[in-house]
């Protein structure tokens, strides 16, 4: 009767309509939504079907999206380092200020990018604004990506990296986690380490998390359109989602981790917004969480459309996301 | 070429479409939200403008909603008693076995309906809900309603209650709460005992606050024709919040806690769902008792409609929700 996948009566319909900026919103989240004419990851008619599809959108979309380490660092107040760990490429930022508490802890981020953008000097990004906020050091994993490695080896990169910083870090001071993709991976990285035996980390970062790739959650309806980052998911997501899978069942655990077991999972922080195309991920990971009796908080934004916090990076919407971060890891780390 | 969804500067428009009951809501929620033909609240060509309008309006909308106490009382292993406190009417509810931790504890409930609507003995029914689940006494107040008490009657009867209980009760052993403008109501109460320099509350529960009666909050606007119960802004809560402010500014702190000072509330749990016309409400909420440093723990469920959990209370969604709130209870009440 409620099929899946297929919108059809007892689904309702909802009339077009004018969405004015978000009036509770901060001024500079205003501008922000205000001033993106389409969203970014919308596709238009263009397909990525073929590999030469693919091989242009990413060529387009890699160019230019990257901040250059040297200024980066600087503006930041850290230091960025290209590394190796177990052969996996990895970006290491220390702040010139470590806080007294975080001397011996670790973040470990993954970044975002639907699994296949936002590697290379683009995947530090984020980790360097953590560093940054918490005082805290970082590495940001630069996994492997489709079309040369799709399904599982961007799991396999985040596990061999973590157990690699294991021998040199207590498994509760090290932190995981990202935003979109990156939490995704986070909470599959999570369930691939509990089935190995392998001590968990002391915390989850789980920001805006693409956490069922298979076109279930609610508000891929709600808000696609009203989302100005992501757009809907028939597109890009879909696209990126086939990419990724490489013909996986899109509901394999370790593709949603949503299908997985979430027992025993670190204590775990979620943001999202209102507009966020992503709401039903988060919301549907706090609770799952929640029922398996662990820790964990959720953070909704008002008018924020997907991963708002990283595409307005100076509104205080940001500020107070990395603020409430920096304490959740402060009360979790050990 | 990325233009996917047309937009106009500084809002933009959303195309029509059709909205698939949510995959992931329980079957339940599933069933509740593709049986609402239309939205509860919604009063299509109905204007409420006359108090002949009004009248006509609440005597339909009052005519039926109210299960008969003995039943209730039977149901739900609790017994409920007529009183007035402070010379205003109050049901108060005793479940039949008081957990041991509650023994000293009170639950004040306001029950919800739009400051117009939800009175005499409709008032009682989420709060026998409160004492069955949690094991906790209970006190609901029937505050006093427009049209004949407009605001600030239904504060000052909040807070003459309280006040009378306080007599009995340590405060930190009360919490205080309900949902919709029972939650916005809870927060204006707050306001005022704060300001009279009154001992607050240990806990409070706001579900689904209606904190922003001015059109402020974005999913007024992006879940508008979304909710299944509110409907949109426009009619009902709009004439609602017109007829209770009764002149006065619906940005007034009392009416709109949202423009209030929330430091040094207390900790308090918030609830509401994906699809929730106050979901704004209650997220800016959430974030202003963050931003005071207020325990503050948020609570979203997928697909939900405002005030679902009420609304399907046989839903899997609506029992979680309550054990949240008891969890929260047992460990903020002293």
């Amino acid at each position: 009767l409620f099929n899946t996948y297929a919108a059809e009566a007892p689904g309702m319909t909802v009339k077009s309509r004018n969405l004015p900026v978000p009036a509770a919103a901060s001024e500079q989240l205003q501008t922000s939504i205000a001033s993106t004419g389409a969203a970014f990851f919308a596709l238009g008619d263009q397909r990525l079907e073929t590999s030469e599809d693919w091989e242009a959108f990413l060529a387009v979309r890699n160019s230019g999206q990257t901040i250059p380490l040297e200024p980066l660092a600087q503006m930041s107040d850290v230091t960025i380092e290209r590394e190796q760990i177990a052969g996996i490429n990895v970006y290491r930022v220390i702040p010139n200020e470590i806080a007294p508490e975080h001397t011996d802890h670790l973040f470990l981020h993954v970044h975002g990018g639907g699994y296949v953008l936002g590697g290379g000097d683009a995947s530090v990004t984020e980790a360097v604004t953590i560093a940054s906020a918490s005082g805290i050091p970082a590495i940001s994993i630069d996994y492997r990506m489709p079309p040369d490695y799709p399904f599982p080896t961007a799991v396999e990169d985040t596990v061999a990296v973590y157990k690699e910083v294991l021998k040199t870090h207590e498994a509760n001071g090290i932190a995981l986690g990202g935003t979109s993709a990156g939490g995704g991976l986070a909470f599959a990285a999570i369930l691939q380490l509990k089935d190995q035996d392998i001590p968990l980390p002391g915390a989850l970062y789980a920001g805006t998390p693409w956490a069922d790739l298979s076109n279930t959650s609610d508000t891929l309806s709600t808000n696609a359109g009203v989302d100005r980052v992501l757009g809907s998911y028939e597109g890009f997501l879909e696209a990126a989602a086939l990419l990724y899978a490489n013909g996986r069942d899109l509901k394999d655990p370790l593709l949603s981790p949503l299908y997985g077991d979430f027992g025993g999972f670190p204590p775990t922080i979620l943001f999202s917004g209102t507009r966020d195309l992503l709401l039903s991920d988060t919301v549907r990971s706090h609770r799952k969480l929640r029922a398996a009796s662990v820790t964990a908080d959720l953070h909704v934004f008002e008018g924020m459309s997907h991963a708002g916090y990283l595409v307005a990076g100076r509104a205080p919407e940001a500020q107070v996301m990395f603020a409430e971060l920096s304490r959740f890891l402060k009360a979790h780390l050990h």
